[in-house]
């Protein structure tokens, strides 16, 4: 029997690698793309060759945020700059966007119960993270149980393989299984380049040199 | 100090309830509405009417489902019609969103945590309800406590004020506090009447019967 699953895909390092995990164990997978006005929606584009090189096939949601609330849909924030990684940790900053995650997983509980997918993947991570409150394990806990509560069908589940993993073994993993993160997205700012200045590109900077690889992007 | 508080209003006889129920709490409303895709988009007319009327802002939300899974958003799959109240209760029926009320309150979630508002009001209805898992008071219960977990702000809370109210006991509260009945829109095909034989339209019509109330509208 085919083994359906929804994974969340921004089309950066984290959520490619989860893909990737998701193909690995033998899920016929769905990508679901979120176009709500990020700065960095050059990351969709991203998304999209990501989920076509795994021969996977993708829905995009658009919508919009109307309240603002984050530096990521509201130019009028600025991007924090050139943060050491002891401060990025230290406290939510104003890239995280009002309940972000719990939109997203709520679409993707929402495809799951109808074409008939057991499994959510979603690259969240504790770890390496901004402090983002919808990115630790007690978080997918409760919304394991409010899907059980909440939909039709009992047996849909949130996996987020990469939730107690450092940036660096995220890394380790997806070389193992042929991510191609010269393809990925990570920088908030969504330029021509990476800035190589805002906290993701800090995190994702440190994750390659800890893992002792080398990060090349292809334009 | 100003109490806010978001309310999810479609344009039905609950959430208008809930609208009135809100401010009678003394709460500043923000309503959100929501354009899914829905055949009774005519609800939304009603809804930005209702609010307008109550002297609230409101914000409208756009978004698609493109894996369908119901007949409120599919016009293939017909709309049960004609059916007793018994038999509307005994199983969820294809008007079912999948996990349309995840995705709903997750907006309101992140729409409460940027304003500010620490009450999320919806109409959700345990009583005369279609069987829908998401309108039961675990589910609220459950998503009261992922919202502590997931967002920055510790204090917002989920407010289903008629969740164990019959149909009839909402109008007999909403005619106390003034709701336009008349201005609602129940029906799930959105024809220029009510058809009068849905699902919707019969849980309507028992409950002004109940009530003791005439139902009537204006287009």
């Amino acid at each position: 029997m085919v083994k359906k699953a929804v994974v969340l895909l921004s089309g950066g390092l984290d959520s490619a690698t989860t893909l990737y995990v998701a193909l690995e164990r033998g899920y016929n997978v769905l990508c679901l793309l979120f176009d709500y006005g990020q700065r960095h929606r050059k990351e969709l584009l991203k998304a999209k060759q990501i989920a076509k090189d795994a021969g996977c096939e993708y829905k995009m949601i658009r919508f919009g945020l109307p309240w603002g609330g984050s530096s990521l849909v509201d130019k009028k924030i600025k991007i924090p700059e050139k943060r050491g990684l002891k401060e990025i940790s230290k406290k939510i900053p104003s890239t995280y966007v009002p309940a972000r995650n719990t939109i997203f997983v709520a679409f993707a509980v929402s495809c799951a119960e109808a074409i008939g997918a057991k499994a959510i993947f979603i690259g969240a991570n504790a770890v390496d993270f901004s402090g983002y409150p919808d990115c630790r394990p007690e978080y997918y806990r409760v919304y394991n149980e409010l899907i059980r509560k909440g939909t039709k069908r009992k047996d849909i589940k949130i996996v987020a393989p990469l939730i107690r993993k450092s940036k660096a073994e995220i890394i380790k993993i997806g070389k193992k299984l042929g991510v191609p993160y010269h393809k990925t997205w990570s920088c908030y700012k969504g330029g021509k380049k990476p800035c190589r200045v805002c906290d993701s590109c800090a995190i994702r900077a440190r994750g390659f040199k800890e893992a002792e690889e080398e990060d090349y992007l292809i334009d």
